[in-house]
């Protein structure tokens, strides 16, 4: 077991809040964790993640292990030191990226996949350069195309190396595209991989278990019951979540009841507004998930409501020619720095003129509004109005 | 007259401190301002400036003309409230654009040009987008090749809506490859348009006079009488500045003498360490220069005496492969926020990856490692000693 304490504070049905206790502080959940790929969240330093009341980051173990390598950031003095955060950290194990280098690119899909609405799809992503066997994942580097291996024990010696808080068990995460039969093989893997990596885990860094199963609710049961009898300090969900919001929901209503209530409960890769009240809603503890940042460098600014809705996912274009003159803040509901100190006309502006601190101000922000989004649900859970906030977000 | 009070503190023999009281504050000289051409300084936040005690940057008219445009930036609340920045502002008079758009582009050269050594001078940069009359400058848009026109009335009336506290007269910035004919024809249009831009001045914003003619001797002490002779807020030394180190030094030498004692001297588009210690000595009080930030967002980080030398220009190339295990921070004799927090390896591992916080992290150190100079050249000036410093960086 590694070091972790998870206390349950107050709950409201299945929604829960905690206090989830690692190494390097107390995370308040439910939460988003900002993703630091690559040991930095994109366009923004440490001091203001610090700011936005960032709790947790997670990092990527496919990434680091091609660049600089865990080697390396071990001789810094690990992550913590290398990136410069002293909060908790967390590293996924390189399993996605089985996927999002593997199937994802031959499939050109996301983990989940809305037919007739998924962009990628429309356009191949080309070649896969990720295959698997049961020893482990074959990669080729984005960086020189280099042959790289990614097996349990390889996944969790890098971890260890790089030294995050909480770190993941090797997986597969399937395509929403694969079938069935390819999915209950792969799970099958997963099992095996995920029983080697606790056997062989040895630091103090927490250890999570990850469940798979795609969007079959056998295979899902399954795996949460097998996942659930291994003694892991916290417990993920993976892709593929399916071809709906429904199927997502599903997974969800079919996993989380085979899960401890004394463990924390991290869904992966997800989410955004509307996937965030629904999975905190069926007993979700941890979210990750890259867009808050990655919409900022396309523009797009997180708006509350009423301007924001479900419908347009609660962003604006700020780069836009609507915004050219316009004197609001990017969110006039909203108290983070950026909101108090630009208008929408400058950070317009900077986007025109492709000015570097058009990402952070937007990034900066974003992050703010999802936090702050993850702070009011905290509140609601605590006093019981959970429902009432869903509906003033989703309607 | 526009609003500023200069008072000279100590001297040195022409080496001197001041205090240079502006609307929104006042500036210690020498100084150096950071560049922020579009309303910001490149890869930094406005709070990055107050930390490394930026205290007056320089914005420019050419660029806010198109984009945003003046009004806009007017609209807004102004320049300061445009890019969150309360301290004094200057706007340069687009005078710089017509040589940098024009003649540079054309003779493919800087305001100054080291015969063999300018790299710019080996790649032609096409064909020249600004052309000059007496009545003014015809641009092209470097946006949407749309044309533009700039008149020292227009100037004036621009820099007037964008609300800087110390604006320029629009002048010509020659070639270091005109023809002494040219630069004398010049010479006498830039004259015409200073007056001009003083006449119809009507804000309180202090109007700086700007000294031109070339690398010839009789040309710049007549600009010089001529343009001391206007009761200007502050003075100017323009471009070009010849084709040598000696030749820059002349042209200072030649102009200073003409400046009246109790108004600020600001040497334009100037200058590394080498050039701040050289005219420092000669009398100049304000300088800006992109270098700082431009050479970080190419990987190269200021580094102080003994590493950083006249010959390798005070900088190491952090992005080099050389750096990817490095420990220690940018320059282990700095103490700026990013020396305090980083390693060489993690920077290199920015850069690496093309991440953004790369850009942020060395542009920091870099100005305030710029910034720290001028902090301590202006203590050794008030201390007497002034040639020990220049000694210990120079050799």
């Amino acid at each position: 077991m590694g070091f972790l304490d998870f206390q349950v504070k107050s709950q409201y049905k299945k929604a829960r809040t905690g206090l989830l206790k690692l190494k390097h502080g107390v995370v308040k959940t439910p939460d988003l964790m900002p993703v630091a790929t690559k040991a930095t969240v994109k366009a923004l330093t440490t001091n203001d993640l610090n700011e936005i009341g960032a709790q947790v980051l997670i990092c990527n173990t496919y990434h680091l292990m091609l660049q600089p390598n865990a080697d390396v950031v071990s001789k810094i003095g690990g992550l913590h030191k290398f990136m410069n955060w002293d909060k908790p950290l967390v590293t996924d194990s390189g399993g996605f990226q089985a996927f999002s280098l593997g199937l994802g690119k031959e499939h050109a899909v996301g983990k989940m996949f809305f037919p007739g609405e998924n962009y990628k799809h429309s356009k191949p992503q080309g070649k896969s350069i990720a295959k698997l066997n049961d020893k482990g994942i074959y990669f080729r580097s984005i960086y020189d195309n280099s042959r790289q291996f990614l097996s349990p024990e390889k996944s969790i010696e890098i971890q260890e190396k790089l030294g995050a808080d909480m770190i993941l068990v090797l997986d597969e995460c399937t395509s929403p595209l694969s079938s069935k039969q390819y999915t209950k093989n792969s799970l099958e893997r997963t099992h095996k991989w995920a029983k080697k990596c606790l056997d062989i885990h040895k630091t103090d860094q927490a250890l999570v278990g990850i469940v798979q199963g795609g969007h079959w609710e056998d295979l899902r049961k399954t795996s949460a019951k097998y996942i659930a009898s291994l003694n892991f300090d916290g417990y993920a969900i993976g892709g593929s979540l399916g071809k709906s919001k429904k199927d997502m929901h599903n997974v969800l209503d079919w996993v989380i009841p085979f899960l401890p209530d004394n463990k924390p409960r991290h869904l992966l890769g997800i989410g955004v507004v509307e996937d965030i009240f629904e999975s905190v809603e069926r007993g979700v503890d941890i979210f990750d998930c890259v867009s808050p940042t990655r919409i900022a460098r396309s523009g797009f600014s997180h708006i509350k409501p009423p301007l924001g809705t479900k419908k347009n996912k609660f962003r604006i274009k700020i780069s836009s020619i609507n915004y050219r003159t316009n004197k609001k803040p990017l969110d006039p509901n909203c108290k983070c720095k950026v909101c108090m100190n630009y208008s929408r006309a400058y950070i317009n502006h900077l986007f025109k003129t492709n000015e570097l601190l058009g990402y952070n101000l937007i990034s900066y922000h974003n992050l703010y509004f999802m936090l702050e989004l993850m702070r009011e649900i905290r509140r609601s859970i605590d006093e019981s109005s959970f429902p009432k906030l869903k509906k003033k977000w989703l309607g």
